[in-house]
């Protein structure tokens, strides 16, 4: 097979998790649907004609998300997961590289690949903090810059100053707001001054609808128009794309649950402040090597390669969920640590 | 914005379909789902927990299909419709271009284009034949050769022998075979044979499932491997994924359809054989231009661009669907044509 060389020498597939676990691996919310939205949800899904296409652009989504955002649909582009959104985008822009800012969220840099660019990649500094001064002093060539913020998987917001000045450079720019609703503060405002910054955001983390797949990328009107260009006449199916409808008619209850997502961070950060690096998403990053005994207790977090080889992600579960993580991770460093 | 060229340079989107017409243009199938699988879609959907990611691999359905199928879920890709797998397929292989033979389902030349390959159009000739001896005569630096058979629009297959001419070549070969269950013959079996060939095929049309948006591709398992690494994680939601399970459970039912369509197909093409292709799929090319009559007659159909721009794709509808369009045509014969 002429496989390209780029593909042959791809990792191949990470494996599932394990069954009764409690999982905090996956940054995904831990709060099934309420009964009530559950049958909201099925009862709008009963009415569909599944045997037709889905609207192209995603209606009646794409005008509710504008008015729920205050802003124009015209400046919002759905897809299948905010992912899809960025394979298109790396396909968009001129240039013959992209710029990366790791540890952070990995398709940035994958499938910047596959579309055929070289990935240069400008680490965050010890303190995880964007080298902003390395990234705009070279930016020849570049397609695009992606950022993430709060970043996956340190849990730290981009400055908005450091983020104006590398939109200064006109270089395009790729912010993935997909934890934005923890942190409480957004970027997407700047679509409005500069027309080279992509918002994306996602329904996988606090909307809870990780089993959906709808995410949604926020810009100018000429530059959604040309992203729209790109995507798939048909990418978003009726059946997710009405879930993601329900959940902003009932924005109440996902905005509660935001409160309680952010408390129970607090309190876990709390317990383990020593290891814990503050965090403005829905996980935390801490300095520990836990992810084996963890797994062994029944609790399922997110472990790395370098340079986080030592640390583990941990998503915030639910109250319960997080009582059995703190008493876990306390004999564990008893056990192991003392 | 520095957008590409190639993107910049192409065409906007498409409008979408008038309310209340009678529905032949977008080859789907006309049946809705019958009460009693809307039921059992309906009840599995309910215990789908949405705020999990889906199986990456898209697990059961998987394994369902590969039984279904007689061959190893190994040979099998899910995606969001066959059009994401076709996005992934042209960044798959090594070569600077990609040939496609026109008239013939767009997204692989518009998807090999944003992908970066040159298009080389072999067209099919006068009476839509596949021109295998001008493919097969310059392969070089090309990825992959996109065939669709039965074709979309003209409705005929490609002839096996032609299909291993090209296969013989050692050139990747993507097969199309979206409509193949209306057609009654397929050569997905050669998969076993050649490590070069992929089959793409859905569940929009025959199933009746569009607008769910589940496709999948049936290769060698190396090829499956490889297409495997450049599948986005959660490529396909959990709704959709169980809405096709549910079908697959009752083929039954797809079968009499199928069945169903094929019976109209032949009765639509005997009232004008005249202007009718013979069709292997779910519709019709016939040598009219008839779209905009049929448009204010109330019936959608599909209109092209050149070399077909005095011909019409009719879907074939649901049998009363049928005998409109048939009355419609008679009209337009008598008052347009006479």
């Amino acid at each position: 097979m002429k496989v390209r060389n780029t593909i042959k020498e791809m990792a191949g597939y990470r494996a599932g998790r394990e069954e009764g676990q409690i999982r905090m691996d996956k940054n995904e919310s831990p709060f099934a649907l309420p009964e009530e939205l559950k049958d909201e949800v099925i009862g709008r899904l009963s009415k569909l004609e599944l045997n037709r296409y889905p609207d192209q652009l995603g209606e009646p989504l794409r005008s509710k998300l504008g008015a729920h955002l205050g802003l124009s649909s015209d400046k919002l582009v759905l897809g299948n997961g905010s992912d899809e959104l960025i394979t298109y985008i790396t396909q968009l822009f001129r240039g013959d590289r992209i710029v990366i800012a790791p540890p952070t969220f990995s398709v940035y840099g994958i499938y910047g690949e596959i579309a055929g660019y070289d990935v240069t990649e400008v680490p965050l500094d010890g303190s995880f903090e964007l080298q902003t001064g390395k990234i705009t002093e070279d930016l020849d060539g570049v397609a695009a810059v992606f950022l993430c913020s709060p970043n996956n998987p340190t849990g730290n917001v981009v400055p908005r100053d450091e983020l104006i000045r590398i939109l200064e450079t006109g270089t395009p720019v790729v912010l993935d707001e997909a934890y934005w609703e923890f942190a409480g503060e957004t970027n997407v405002d700047l679509i409005d001054e500069y027309d080279n910054l992509i918002v994306l955001r996602t329904f996988s983390k606090a909307f809870g609808l990780a089993g959906a797949r709808v995410g949604y990328a926020v810009g100018a009107e000429d530059t959604i128009e040309e992203l729209l260009k790109v995507k798939l006449p048909y990418n978003l199916n009726s059946l997710s794309r009405t879930a993601a409808e329900v959940l902003l008619d009932n924005y109440g209850i996902v905005e509660e649950r935001i409160g309680r997502i952010v408390e129970e961070r607090e309190r876990i950060r709390g317990e383990f402040e020593e290891y814990a690096f503050p965090s403005r998403a829905n996980f935390l990053l801490m300095d520990l090597d836990a992810a084996e005994y963890l797994e062994d207790n029944g609790i399922g977090v997110r472990a790395f390669g370098p340079p986080l080889e030592d640390k583990i992600r941990v998503t915030v579960g639910r109250k319960e969920e997080n009582d059995e993580f703190i008493e876990v991770m306390r004999r564990y460093l008893e056990d192991e640590i003392d």
